[in-house]
């Protein structure tokens, strides 16, 4: 089931640039921008009410976000959904012919399980499935 | 002060498809489409947690969600956010050089007051603020 939206992704080029405009638009302070690797992007995200506002910088020319920004300019990048058993969520997609980018989740941050879904089967945005860890984090 | 994300607006071509896919997608049923005239939309709204996600289709070809589709694509138009004083908001963001497409907030749906801020002030994000009608609607 799917229980809130978790975040939605930012693609930014200029990370501390964004940070400034969207910590005076929101009257929000984000928390420490962090690095992370795997995806290579650094993120700051701002917390309001429930869900999260993360924007993404690319940390390399390779990374998905610098290829997203070349093709579509800054903007949204994806919207993460929270469930409550990923497993289950990504059997009934696959009934449903929908088009999965992982058909197996994978390890996302602080150990979350998580799993995207291809943007051509949901009019152009890229969704993310994601799975707290059993921290609740 | 911004209290939550009110909703994501998602550009469609083709509302009735999008309503079945995301109705299997998301595991959830959505409201009754509701045509919007001023804004030239139909509307299909899925409630997540605290937030709605809005399928929007253009009913003419001159709506702004129309003339979305054709330079963008399909994909996310705009996020709202929910505030307790739009006009102080208002206030603030000029104050800050945030560009303003209404600068001062115009009716939106069910007596809410809303006002958009220009995407190239917001990294390309269509950003909306919205302050709920005296019911709290």
């Amino acid at each position: 089931m799917i229980t809130q939206i978790d975040h939605i992704g930012i693609a930014v080029k200029d990370l501390d640039k964004q940070i400034k405009i969207y910590s005076e638009m929101l009257g929000i302070t984000p928390g420490k921008t962090e690095i992370i690797e795997e995806q290579k992007v650094a993120v700051a995200m701002f917390s309001v009410g429930e869900i999260r506002i993360e924007l993404l910088q690319a940390t390399t020319d390779d990374s998905p976000v610098a290829k997203f920004i070349e093709k579509r300019g800054e903007g949204i990048h994806h919207i993460a959904y929270r469930v409550d058993d990923i497993d289950d969520r990504l059997r009934i997609l696959k009934e449903k012919n929908i088009v999965l980018i992982d058909e197996q989740p994978k390890i996302g941050a602080e150990g979350s399980l998580i799993a995207f879904i291809h943007p051509k089967s949901t009019a152009g945005v890229l969704t993310e499935l994601c799975q707290m860890n059993d921290k609740g984090v």
